[in-house]
């Protein structure tokens, strides 16, 4: 079922989550436009995290980076970060102690959010360019795993990559390369293509997070870095306090798609 | 006349630099190889830089960022920081102290560097895609102007961008913007292609940086983002200390260029 949102402009979609008239995921909303993974930490932690981002690029792409106690976004939205998504989660020193669908209360001057781009913007161009996403015509959610590939690390903050995995005939390989080589903003190339045991999945038909898809004979999974793995790798240092979306009810951006291009 | 150390393993060349046997510019050196500028910066300074860079990704690639007091690189070279460069500059409140080959005397526990992409590395992408470099064909200096392109501020860091010229038959601009397409983290695409008054340059013979070239008739000149901008921004927001390259006197890295694509 197509979602009611799907044609809908960004900002009209937004004045409804910051009404509180939706609090739903936004998987297919505002088609075309891209959405954003959110976490805010407080200034103390900036530097280690976007430390952490420059030395991992391909699961933790920033498109924005607020100034401190700012909740108004300058580049990617006409939209205040404490309002404008439908569901949040609160941490203190790792652990999740709110979910609510405005931060406002929860706002502090030394907090800084940082925005990070999804592979949904990604998968648009791959269907653009003729290449079969499976979970999307299964209507699924994507299957990610943990691997074995460790993140460069930055102060406290270190682990492996989560990567994504969508199956491909291999006559579709190239182009699912080639289309997303042109986003390096939102993850980019592939981290692996092939056998699933070399980056520490034993198991590729039970995914770690999300659904498990069909893998018909003779497709090769294909593996991208994930936007999940900046925010476990966060959660698991423990920060006294964080902020981060809730998984699937994203930011919709100003941002069209194509824009994210080079 | 070629470079004597234009075959020159990147490892042999910085030896002799630390060893104070080589003291010169670098280009022509180790073809092949990406060079990169140095920026070092007290680690209090280091936020607002690592912010400039990534709300500045075309001017300011960062290629590395070592942790704060720690001179050896980790990943684009085997390289001591503060020897392995022919030639320092070192500042103090912005303005120049000293220009030494050897930084180690000045060396302190909280220095963090970053190290920059430069455009050798996709000069050499541009010649062999059959784009010609009009200053390499001349044996000069590339042309750089000061621009009224507004760089994204980040804290005390603010100011116009600096791009370098190179000017083209219509025909080898497209071959020049998909060559430069895949080195992102080397300026990337151009900023601007055509009239240089759009962008602020009142006179293109007369370059703010480097040297003058030829622009033969129909020609049209074509602007990258340069990794002066950094530098004269940093500088101009006056860190009580701070230590770059030479201008030309770059680091010698041990990345091939082609690894630099995507």
């Amino acid at each position: 079922m197509r979602n009611p949102y799907a044609n809908a402009a960004p900002a009209q979609v937004r004045a409804k989550i910051r009404a509180g008239e939706l609090t739903g995921q936004t998987s297919g909303m505002c088609n075309g436009y891209a959405q954003a993974n959110l976490i805010v930490l407080p200034k103390d932690y900036a530097y280690d995290f976007l430390l952490f981002a420059q030395r991992n690029p391909k699961p933790c792409p920033v498109l924005e980076v607020t100034e401190p106690g700012e909740r108004m976004l300058r580049h990617i939205a006409n939209a205040d970060i404490a309002t404008d998504i439908p569901k949040y989660r609160v941490y203190q020193d790792g652990a999740l102690i709110d979910e609510v669908t405005d931060v406002s209360p929860y706002w502090r001057e030394d907090l800084v959010s940082f925005l990070i781009g999804c592979s949904f913007s990604f998968e648009s161009e791959l269907l653009e360019a003729g290449v079969a996403v499976r979970h999307i015509e299964e209507n699924r959610n994507v299957p990610m795993f943990n691997t074995n590939i460790a993140c460069d690390p930055a102060g406290a903050m270190h682990g492996n990559m989560v990567v994504s995995m969508r199956p491909l005939p291999p006559e579709q390989i190239v182009r699912a390369v080639t289309a997303t080589a042109a986003m390096p903003r939102v993850h980019g190339t592939p981290v692996h293509i092939g056998d699933p045991a070399q980056i520490g999945i034993a198991d590729i038909t039970k995914p770690d997070y999300g659904d498990a898809v069909t893998i018909y004979p003779g497709e090769t999974p294909v593996f991208w870095a994930c936007g999940v793995t900046p925010q476990a790798i966060v959660m698991q240092s423990r920060p006294p306090f964080a902020i981060s979306h809730a998984p699937g009810h994203m930011l919709i951006t100003d941002v069209n798609n194509s824009l994210l291009k080079y």
